[in-house]
């Protein structure tokens, strides 16, 4: 795989992202790619500070501009303090969430205007995009029953309706579907094994050479 | 004075802000006036967090953008929490801190493009700009004496050096320059009960009526 590239995991709650994410890191690291795994929003110690502030529920609103804007703070200090020095050094990142997040959450879920979330992220970027995401895709009440099943506490996106997660994978097909040679879509229903086969296998494919 | 007022006050370290607001919240109390006396960065437990995150000194770096994204996350969860439901039932706000302190520490200080700072703060305040503001002025050198005898361990700001303070005051006297309606600019070094009386009668002066 090229050094340096930059490999994001997008999807609904309980989609399997982070069970990806352990095998491609397995699979990959056998084959002699060095591969830093992180996820968003958090990454760094500072960063994770800011995740708290955005996932726990609280007593206190936080409306969609600020949340955006708390994802985009984070994201930027994940980007410098992390991403950015191990892409330097040839490494392959593998990202659990970016701004395909952004948009689909804060954008296509909570309403945040498309073109403000593309501006914030032309600026948090800096030039910086994903070598590929890998997007897994199933159906809401799937990822929903998934995610119920396997935590405590919800978060204030897990508290949302299904209508928000209906609004959100919507939009991650229509990224997905705007720029073919970045995204590859699996479909998250199928066994873990396959699906990691299946997204090495593609990743290998796109990123050699 | 006009219920609903949102009054911030600015200046460097060891300007004397802290001590103006509580001296002003005394006297326009004594007065009938509705006092909600708040800082920025933070003002509510949730923004408060932010702070933290912004101002301890860490490990990590924190950019001027990443600095710049979690002022204005901070500042929105504040608004919208804090400041607007109680400008809303009538009280006056007295903030140690607003947006004219980001375009002087994030934008002239630390170099962040004020077109950007301007832009971030149009959709952050969503139509909502301070009735009045007071600048405490007073030279780069005096302020940092006074803080430096007062404080513990320094913060993200406290550790620049004075070139960077020089940018900061300088940025805040062309503000009050360009919106002199909106600004009231104070000598700081004259004693604290001498200023106080003089930012409470021009401030009675200006939002009565």
């Amino acid at each position: 795989m090229t050094p340096g590239s930059f490999i994001t995991l997008e999807g609904i709650e309980g989609a399997g992202k982070s069970t990806l994410a352990a095998a491609l890191t397995v699979m990959l690291e056998r084959r002699g790619v060095d591969i830093v795994r992180t996820r968003e929003p958090g990454g760094t110690p500072l960063a994770e500070r800011v995740r708290a502030v955005v996932l726990e529920p609280g007593a206190e609103a936080l409306t969609p501009v600020a949340e955006m804007l708390l994802m985009f703070a984070a994201r930027r200090i994940h980007l410098d303090n992390l991403v950015r020095p191990a892409l330097a050094r040839g490494a392959c990142v593998i990202c659990d969430r970016f701004t395909d997040a952004t948009r689909a959450y804060q954008g296509a879920g909570r309403g945040v205007a498309m073109q403000l979330i593309d501006h914030l992220a032309s600026l948090v970027h800096d030039g910086l995009q994903p070598s590929a995401t890998v997007l897994l895709d199933l159906p809401v009440a799937d990822g929903l029953a998934r995610a119920r099943a396997r935590r405590g506490e919800p978060d204030r996106f897990e508290v949302e309706e299904t209508a928000f997660f209906e609004r959100v994978r919507a939009c991650y097909l229509e990224l997905a579907h705007a720029e073919p040679e970045r995204f590859i879509v699996l479909d998250a229903r199928r066994p873990p094994q396959e699906l990691a086969d299946e997204a090495a296998n593609a990743l290998l494919a796109r990123l050699s050479g």
